[in-house]
């Protein structure tokens, strides 16, 4: 390899150096991995997403939430929320969180992913392991209770057609990685589950 | 802020904490960019961007480059090549590049985007000097004649349609940031040239 070799001969076979996401990964002294949140709305998904990103950042981990708020006004801003459209957008977020792992991040993804399939389509576009199913389970009376943003109420007023949990199915994962009971645990301890398995699972080298 | 109490409590307004993108950036010792190499096919945006982020990424750096191999078979495998469907991948392109950018990455990306249109879109969707574009200007007889793929023997034959300076147009930058003259200059000559750009615009901190 010849750096200074000319991009114009022909005769060149020019060997690009690489940088690879392992390469990455012992920079930022952590493994990558999609933290992937799913749950009804109001479940805590950002919540939690975020005060572990927090927890992370504190230690030095090169990490990313995807949430509705950089997703749905930025690249899926041309979707809906038919099923079609749904699946649409979590195939893009999946793609995304991808590429974010192969660039070394811990990427956080706080989205209610209702359908099951979508879900096991992002699983099966990473190594086995490198996805993350945590399934933020609290009853819908609950979150109906909170609604943070008051969309449960739009719902039930028929101002928000297919909404999750009202009027659109969400289907419960059958073998997530973690659940957490975000009825009866603080974020605290929520934050600790979710720690405790990236520790268990060796996201951390040294 | 009280991380203990239960997200259960409706009467909660719990503030989550946010990691911002300046927390990133003092984290890695560097602002986060867009470099977008812009040129025909052979023009070496993928050999340049590649060898950029390998001198970045042995200074430290945090950074990734996103390409035709990681983008069109994943994020873009539903688009082709029509000018719509360029269009919405260089969009698409554009809004990853701005994640990534929110998340403390240098992204380098490396492709055609032939219209003047579609880059000035993606320009204008990150705040003001945060978009370097880097125009890696080569003739298209020089770009022909590497040919690294074959791809203009193909276009040549018709086995290519809308292959861009064949059969679709390039519309050079008007006002770039770079303009790299890949065809008299070595890789390492250009990469020195980007880096020194990027010491020039207080990329680095410190």
């Amino acid at each position: 390899m010849n750096q200074t070799q000319k991009l114009t001969n022909e005769n060149t076979v020019w060997h690009e150096p690489h940088i690879f996401r392992s390469d990455r990964e012992k920079q930022n002294n952590h493994k990558s991995k999609i933290l992937w949140f799913t749950g009804l709305s109001g479940s805590g998904k950002s919540t939690i997403a975020n005060a572990v990103e927090h927890q992370l950042y504190h230690q030095g981990a090169r990490t990313y939430v995807l949430d509705g708020d950089n997703i749905r006004k930025g690249l899926c801003k041309d979707l809906g929320f038919s099923d079609a459209d749904r699946t649409e957008n979590i195939r893009r977020i999946g793609e995304i969180s991808k590429l974010m792992l192969d660039a070394g991040v811990i990427v956080l993804t706080a989205f209610i992913s209702p359908f099951r399939k979508d879900r096991e389509i992002v699983r099966n576009l990473v190594p086995t392991g490198d996805f993350i199913e945590i399934f933020c389970d609290a009853p819908l009376e609950i979150c109906e209770t909170r609604d943070p943003k008051g969309l449960y109420k739009k719902a039930r007023a028929g101002q928000i057609p297919e909404f999750t949990g009202i009027t659109s199915p969400y289907e419960n994962p059958e073998n997530p990685e973690l659940v957490l009971i975000t009825g009866n645990k603080s974020v605290d301890e929520c934050v600790k589950d979710v720690l405790d398995y990236m520790k268990n699972h060796g996201v951390f080298i040294k």
